[in-house]
């Protein structure tokens, strides 16, 4: 048996580098922004602006109308098309759409993970975060983390784990987080505001309502944002597939959302983590009633299906991919490969 | 003449047109960031912070070292390649990497352009824009242009023509910008500092080191950086193609930079803008010395080759292909394309 596994394994492993070398065939990429409004400012004095060091002095005058609260969003399409819709991918708080993208230990992501299992692929900056833009006219002040924040919230390690000295850190048991990375994943943070949810979910609305019918894949903070579009949505959001989400949605409005299947993803130690623990609480009492509803939802807990280490950036771990083809095979198993 | 004239157009127009419909081939694509430093920030009190409303808060100690000043590239590697070297596209002043992505009329920009030309790609956001991430530890306050700023200040009209009425609006003569989607190129917008270029040039030196030998694209503002970063790296920056650069290079410098050629190119209507035409003869001027030295420098005014209408975001007007042809035939002659 464990010879036939062994083998097995090496089958797979050579069909996926086969894979990971073939080129990616794509019948269009791009981007655009959608979403935001216009805003009035009045009563600023005009400036004079030199906008290069020794340039020419520019006139700017800082009343007027301007753009803020839109969203941008990146596109590639793939020419081999085999997930039925398109796939849209949205990140967690304090960082962008390069969630996704290359994993800071320099191994290809879940982006190029899809679009190399044949989905269209839409990855956003939520609104305020990266090429979405920020406007200083937002409530209150926006969030930094510090750089050992995410080590113990994330999950990689323990309370009192973190240390600034390399050799010093600890972590769980079989992390899968790729530790000798992490500096190089917190140069991927960006500052985030608690103010401005509701200009969040505007945008992803206008996204939805611009490029769905859709899969909606969500992570973290993204997870209470891919719930109310859901719930403002659920004819053109077909498929939500919540990884590690902070929130499940509003008990109230499950009965409109039960035609929709949903994934609920939680990494290792979560259970006994003083704060994650509440948080998959919190998302597996929603799936109850949910369910109860008569909605369809799966809770899964990846050390159940045999994935232990994976942190709360379940998407950077070194076993993304096996997770991502969980994730794949859920999706083929409600229909929407091809 | 006008008979053959038109057919060659049409033959052209064919050519263009199939090879806009064929797949994109890549061998990898993916995204990193680099450079950037830690600093310590101490003596402030621990917050609790509710990231999620309703959600559970967790404890953040705002005291410690922060990742700052890294930059975000995103690149795209072409199956079969024809350009020699990597071609490196940096953005202008208030603006991201988005520049070269789709145009603000939905159609492809230039980063689709070179890249089906065959070049390997990447475009980055320049240290504090985008995806780069932003600190509150920069000097001096973030500039946000209101709507109407870019109107006459990138020559889409001449001073007095911007309105907030569309209708009103007036443009020069034959503008090529597509004024139907200028509420749209504003979205595009970032906030960006005038105190921060010592970083962002010390991001993208990082960025040549890890990619170079490189042929480096700027516009606008990063005309000053693209200088500066040849200036510290002649070895490494094969080629400079400067599309509408703010200024030139250093002077006392160019005696070191003579092994790379330059081309400098300017729109049309920027010879008699007021603030334009100073810009221009700064780079003309510069050009001077340079060739004095024995620089190799191109400065190409659209006009002059028979490209008419086109204001700064040169890589948005409708005839942004006839542009983009013009620079990949210039990189052909230098030696550039196989």
């Amino acid at each position: 048996m464990l010879r036939i596994a062994v083998a097995a394994a090496a089958t797979a492993l050579i069909a996926t580098t086969a894979l990971a070398q073939q080129p990616i065939a794509l019948r269009d990429m791009g981007s655009f922004h959608v979403g935001g409004r216009h805003i009035e400012i009045t009563g600023q004095p005009i400036k004079e602006i030199v906008f290069t060091p020794g340039g020419v002095p520019a006139k700017v005058d800082p009343n007027g109308t301007y753009q803020v609260e839109q969203m941008y969003s990146q596109y590639f399409l793939v020419q081999n098309r085999k997930g039925k819709l398109p796939l849209l991918m949205w990140h967690g708080g304090g960082l962008s759409g390069v969630t996704y993208e290359t994993k800071p230990d320099g191994k290809p992501g879940w982006m190029n993970y899809f679009l190399r299992q044949g989905w269209d692929v839409y990855v956003s900056d939520a609104m305020e975060r990266g090429r979405s833009g920020w406007t200083n006219q937002f409530k209150g002040e926006p969030v930094f983390l510090p750089l050992g924040d995410p080590w113990e919230r994330f999950r990689i390690g323990p309370a009192g784990s973190w240390s600034p000295d390399k050799a010093k850190r600890k972590t769980y048991p079989g992390t899968q987080f790729p530790i000798e990375a992490y500096e190089q994943f917190m140069k991927q943070g960006v500052p985030r505001w608690v103010t401005t949810d509701k200009q969040i979910v505007a945008a992803y609305i206008a996204l939805v309502d611009k490029v769905c019918p859709c899969v909606v894949m969500v992570h973290s903070q993204s997870g209470t944002f891919g719930y109310q579009v859901l719930e403002a949505r659920p004819d053109k959001v077909k498929a939500l597939v919540a990884v590690e989400p902070t929130r499940g949605g509003d008990r109230s409005k499950v009965a409109s959302i039960k035609s929709t299947p949903i994934a609920m993803i939680y990494g290792d130690f979560a259970k006994d983590h003083p704060r994650w623990s509440k948080i998959r609480q919190g998302g597996v009492d929603y799936a109850g009633v949910l369910k109860a509803a008569g909605g369809s939802i799966d809770v899964i807990d990846l050390p159940d299906a045999g994935l232990r280490g994976n942190s709360h950036m379940v998407m950077m771990d070194r076993n993304s991919d096996e997770v991502a083809a969980l994730i794949q095979k859920w999706l083929a198993g409600k229909g929407f490969v091809d």
